[in-house]
């Protein structure tokens, strides 16, 4: 085991406008001795999230750019192989933030067993992990829906997305998603059982969204911005709450774009307008989690992971995010 | 007294673009018989304030349009000269939304009698009157002030901002005001207690608000809108709270302007933004009252006011609001 090799996916390159596959390097290493205390992890399943294109970036931001030549790191779902901890032993689950490798060494700080119980260990990088807790607060604590309200949903298929719109029904709102394709439509209206998908790559997006919100927006929860936020704000009711959770469409923009100033709305509209990282609801997130274990448990809450096989494709998964290839979560099964 | 001449400022086209003169028209009338239980005001001062731009236009908004062709209607603090109505009496002032008139009639409905101990009618229609409770509501309620936060309020000399900053310094606030005139800054700095005043017409305004603002902004109370704001906007703190009161710099744009997207910053630093109206807080206007008057008396805020005379002039103190003219609240005296 002293000797085991391991793979890497380093940060090769900060990208230039939209991420490319050059911008990471895969390297071949050693994984070394444990010492006392540690434990080596193998990586099962890791995460690719879009929040992670701004570490690749050295602006200031909420968390630490990723450095040149060192390891992505993100949330992993892991097993343990072998260990000299005395709180973790080998088969159990474990997830934390890690490095992008076949292995990892910890000694356990900032780590977390998984419950054996947990339908797949998968769960806890999606739907019962942080996108489902992203969900849950963003929506309930700052959307704060109520019945017969009109909740507008952006990358209503993506891994919040999804959760939001379903919490929107259980909460007794319209739903209305939009997505990029037709497929993704389908799947929020009839897996999901939301109210309309909107594409908004269609020429009638404007006209559809109108008519899919004959009442206006009350709640707009936004994961993407740009144009297809313009059209669901110019559509905001009195008092409407717009939660920002993302910005997939301006992750990959070298400069700040320009777009219609629109909080005059805002502002004859008495609506709010709120940012949030999911960290901000830390404390509250035993009661998140044992509220979606019971919705996903109940058959309430519905979710599809997407698996791409192999650390080396870790990079081809999180480029796929900003062509909007993924229907649910986006995973790498190692 | 059947027959009392009487003048009324009516609109007479909507703007395009920047209001001017001939938006409006004088006419003469005459005042009709008073009815049991109506009576005659004789306007005293009449208020100007930059939401009135709004209802000149016919788009939708919280509040009715103007119509072509008829009174210009705002708040008014009046005399009354004659009464049939037996809860008001000649020599009572009054305030309430009347006709841009020497005279209106009313039956008393949705006027206040003025309390006679206040210092002067007029601060009825500012300091102790909407712009105060504007000021007051948008920053306790909205902006929450902590001892030790930075401040940053545009439009910082006027009806709103003014109070804004003195309410900021008594909660402990460092206090930075933006305004357009030296004399401006020097009325925030040297009369108001504001700790910094910057001149956004100055060519080292971005600099100047750097160095104002060492620790960043915790609270943006933003009257005006547009390229002020961006730059406030671009130096918020996490948790930040942007305070949509006014966005002067856009009420007189033909087409929504173009401007840079900034969500993103709000994302990434968890920031609010909220607009609102003053009468979102309607049910707690009597606390809000009782504490201005408290502050006023106490001469912890203190006001000025600018006086136009003449019910004829009325529409150039209006235009006035838009050309930055007037320091402290803008009114015309009858």
């Amino acid at each position: 085991m002293d000797t085991k090799l391991n793979r890497e996916i380093l940060l090769a390159a900060r990208p230039q406008g939209m991420v490319e596959l050059s911008n990471f390097k895969l390297v071949h290493t050693r994984v070394s001795n444990l010492e006392e205390g540690e434990m080596l992890i193998k990586t099962r399943y890791l995460t690719v999230d879009p929040y992670m294109r701004g570490r690749m970036s050295d602006r200031p931001s909420y968390i630490e750019p990723f450095e040149i030549d060192k390891a992505i790191t993100g949330e992993i779902v892991g097993e343990i192989v072998e260990s000299k901890n005395a709180h973790f032993h080998p088969g159990d689950f474990v997830i934390g933030f890690m490095n992008w490798a076949d292995f990892n060494i910890s000694d356990g700080k900032n780590l977390r067993t998984l419950d054996p119980q947990i339908t797949s260990p998968s769960t806890a990088l999606g739907v019962l992990g942080m996108p489902g807790l992203t969900a849950y607060f963003g929506l309930l604590k700052i959307g704060q829906p109520k019945k017969g309200e009109t909740l507008v949903v952006s990358g209503a298929a993506g891994a919040v997305g999804s959760v939001v719109g379903q919490i929107g029904k259980i909460y007794g709102c319209t739903v209305v998603g939009i997505a990029g394709s037709e497929d993704k439509i389908r799947y929020i209206e009839q897996e999901l059982g939301f109210d309309a998908g909107i594409n908004y790559k269609s020429d009638s997006f404007l006209k559809d969204l109108t008519k899919a919100c004959p009442n206006g927006v009350d709640i707009y929860f936004d994961n993407v911005g740009g144009e297809i936020s313009d059209a669901v704000i110019m559509r905001i009711n009195s008092h409407a709450r717009v939660v920002l959770c993302g910005q997939i469409s301006m992750y990959n923009a070298e400069k700040i774009e320009m777009g219609p100033r629109l909080n005059w709305i805002l502002l004859t509209k008495s609506a709010l307008m709120q940012g949030f990282i999911v960290t901000d609801f830390a404390a509250h997130y035993a009661e998140g989690m044992k509220q979606l274990n019971q919705w996903v448990h109940e058959g309430r809450i519905k979710y599809r992971e997407n698996f791409i096989e192999g650390l080396e494709n870790a990079p081809k998964a999180f480029l796929g995010l900003f062509k909007g290839e993924n229907i649910g979560k986006q995973l790498v099964k190692v």
